[in-house]
């Protein structure tokens, strides 16, 4: 445990230096109040940073799996509570249990906010919060791609054995900087991309740096209460459309094509062809539905609509330019659905993953054959190479946890007297990372209504899903503590 | 094809003796209308039945699996055609869409019913819609303990090491006579129990006799609109909880206990041990919030509601004496909840079974452990025996094709205009085979106000559900017709 907090420590003590962004944009606008709170909320971070590395200094020890389950869940529980100190401090009116559950839907790439009147707060105060989900982002892409698979779990671990190093090695610290710096690098140069393309779309540099970070962590907070729909432009949706297409899709798959100067690595991989065509033909189909039913007049109004919100839910990003429920009823269940299922394995993105689905597909497919010929072997394959029984296990062992802690989840809330609607789309919105959900908390509402107790219930279920359930529950194993 | 015809020919003359019944019942009332058209509709079935039967005597030979699979989905497909023609005639103003589901959902013991104003029907009708499930009891019975175990599906087949006889056999007529009588015998006991019960409870004969058709099926059906509530007797009630509650365990298990003359065949089952455990904690934990939530005044009577409203949906029998939608929204969902899993295989409750529950369970919480130890071998148990991977995968993609039935079905009725709850819980309850569900189709609601679009998807459902979901899936693969 010691070695564990030590490591702890120092993602702490790094991330006292996050508060140095909204510093500094109070800085910018002469706002010396937020500046000073900033600066101690920093402080604060730093100095327990400090204080803990010291009383751990002596553990120092390589770290084995069941320190890197331990070391994941105090991040993605610990940090919110730092990262809730200033918006506790500058939000009028906020309860620490809106503000923990606000710091945790930023740091796990949620985008559910408990907050309303955005337009009307300190702009350090957005920018802290849309930041935060870059940080987020760029921690939930080292966890996915790097960590997870470290530990056997996640989607990424699939392709265990097509993906280079820090994959297959079993030691934890070693290589993650290694895979840090190249995969942070490509993600870099796509998230400058994004900024100057909101920018040139006509948002102004502050507008454009905050929906940047949450565009690019598919995480989906925005400065104002109306989304991007404050915007009324079809030029920055159009942005959104392509940057949250291209952050659905796993940046380890960039970075093998930078290395390989091929695109093969991208058109190669089954999920990713899944990918685009589930994306299409839901676009299609909402596009067609708008048009036919005439909730909107013009064909081109309706696919733009159709693509920007199929895009933005399917990939658990979570915008919105206008109230969908207002649309007929299956669109936005369908919307709520792609978001459970469509974003690849490595992506920022939340829910089962396209892989995992394709497996599922295959081996539903593949039991209805065994019927007919109990005795023929047809292992399911992914990329012409049979999946290991082990591995499938852990698939279906997956969906099996994932079908029980939604339906636990959203029978608390229905215990705690919330409607059924509201109940069951708020754990799906959560569990899957996504955001917005239906009734109450749907994308014209907001999760600010909701009880202590059921943000709490609801927190639990950002982090559940974000770590991809196995890592969390793992913890109230018998096993896991039994040495 | 022939062969499989020439059989079921068979099973549809003998379905034209069930028509005696309700001619019976006219008969007795002097009902000569009535009278006529009963044995017009007997008439019409046994000679569509000897017309096949003569068409087809040529093809005698031992059916083989498919054909066991398209003999099935004929008999519960084609006999509920039948079964409607006197409902078309005889109830005021019904559509063949409104007859054809409500004969579907009476052979599937579903008692989901699209007819009201049931007390002012002829008696000949009501007596022909809860006899019709009762034949439907006998014929799944038959299915889920002799068919779908020797075709390699279903809860049942679980068991196949421990139980006897017909299961081991893998031709599919020869033995079917014989498992039907011992079990039947069985069955006919406790008819006649529950018959005496309820006519000693209060109720007339007719109603008795009726009552006990729709418990011992746990089908669900009245001839009253309020249900069960239109006795306004607690001793009704609890004839129906009891008899509720021996008929959702498998009655293979009674026979062996009468064979062995001792009581370990049911004590000793971890599957029949769970539903007890789980009925019980349900009833205490819904009548704990009736009473602390004031929605009743005394103990005993929350007590009776929950225990009366547990088994009814826990069982898939379907009977309400309230419209418990108006308690708080948790105990509507989890009364659905509990009809999805809870009833034993081999009984005639539909779901998901506890057994393949107790085993999903045990999976979830091996590839828990498989983490933290990924190189120990544990294999799920069930009864101190291994249950082999092959039939873990069974019951994994049992599941998987469960949840995208759910769901595809769901969203059919969503794009025809119906509302999330409704559309969700009808699915959930036709599938299941429960009968009522939430919004629209609640317990004070019925199915007579859906569209012939949406009682054709949920009849779909009620077959799909009844026949294990797989049954039918098979016949849409390729595998299945490729010989
Ligand atoms: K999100
Ligand atoms: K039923």
């Amino acid at each position: 445990m010691g070695a564990t907090l030590h490591v702890f420590a120092h993602v702490l003590m790094a991330f006292a230096l996050a508060f140095v962004v909204p510093m500094g944009w109070a800085w910018v606008h002469d706002d010396v109040t937020h500046e000073v709170q900033w600066a101690q909320a920093a402080g604060l971070t730093l100095a327990s940073g400090l204080a803990l590395w010291l009383a751990t200094r002596r553990h120092k020890r390589e770290l084995g799996t069941r320190d890197g389950f331990v070391l994941v869940n105090l991040v993605w529980s610990v940090l919110p509570a730092y990262a809730a100190l200033p918006l506790g401090w500058m939000v009028p009116g906020i309860t620490w249990h809106h503000a923990y559950f606000e710091a945790m839907s930023a740091l796990t790439a949620t985008g559910a906010t408990a907050l309303s009147g955005l337009d009307a707060l300190p702009v350090s105060v957005n920018v802290w919060r849309c930041f935060l989900q870059y940080v987020g982002g760029l921690g939930v892409m080292l966890l996915v791609v790097a960590v997870l698979p470290m530990l056997g779990l996640g989607g990424m671990q699939l392709y265990k054995a097509e993906t280079p190093g820090p994959m297959k090695d079993h030691k934890l610290t070693p290589r993650i900087a290694e895979t840090a710096r190249g995969l942070w690098g490509v993600y870099f140069v796509f998230s400058l991309a994004c900024l100057l393309a909101y920018r040139w779309a006509g948002m102004s540099w502050a507008d454009a740096f905050m929906h940047m970070c949450t565009t690019m962590g598919l995480a989906g907070f925005s400065s104002h209460d109306a989304s991007l729909g404050y915007f009324q432009s079809p030029a920055v949706e159009w942005v959104a459309i392509v940057f949250m297409g291209l952050a659905g899709i796993s940046f380890l798959r960039y970075f093998m094509v930078v290395r390989s100067l091929t695109l093969r690595p991208l058109w190669a991989d089954r999920e990713i062809r899944t990918y685009v065509v589930v994306l299409l033909a839901a676009t299609g189909w909402v596009a067609l539905m708008l048009a036919a039913q005439r909730v909107v007049d013009d064909v081109p109004t309706a696919l733009r609509l159709a693509a920007f919100h199929v895009l933005s839910l399917a990939t658990t990003t979570g915008y919105a330019t206008t109230d969908y429920l207002q649309w007929p009823p299956f669109i936005p269940v369908l919307l709520l659905f792609l978001g459970t299922f469509v974003s690849c394995a490595g992506s920022t993105g939340g829910g089962i993953k396209m892989v995992r689905m394709v497996l599922l597909i295959k081996q539903a497919r593949r039991e209805l054959v065994r019927i007919v010929h109990p005795h023929v072997v047809n292992p399911v394959t992914l990329g012409g190479q049979a999946v290991p029984p082990t591995v499938m296990n852990g698939v279906l062992g997956f969906m099996l946890i994932y079908g029980a802690a939604t339906v636990g989840l959203a029978f608390l809330l229905l215990l705690s007297g919330m409607d059924v609607v509201t109940a069951f789309s708020a754990v799906v919105a959560t569990v899957n990372n996504i955001g917005p959900g239906l009734g109450e908390v749907g994308p014209a509402g907001n999760y600010g209504g909701l009880t202590p107790f059921q943000l709490w219930v609801l927190s639990a279920a950002m982090l559940l899903g974000r770590l991809e359930l196995l890592s969390v529950l793992v913890l109230f194993t018998r096993a896991f503590w039994r040495r």
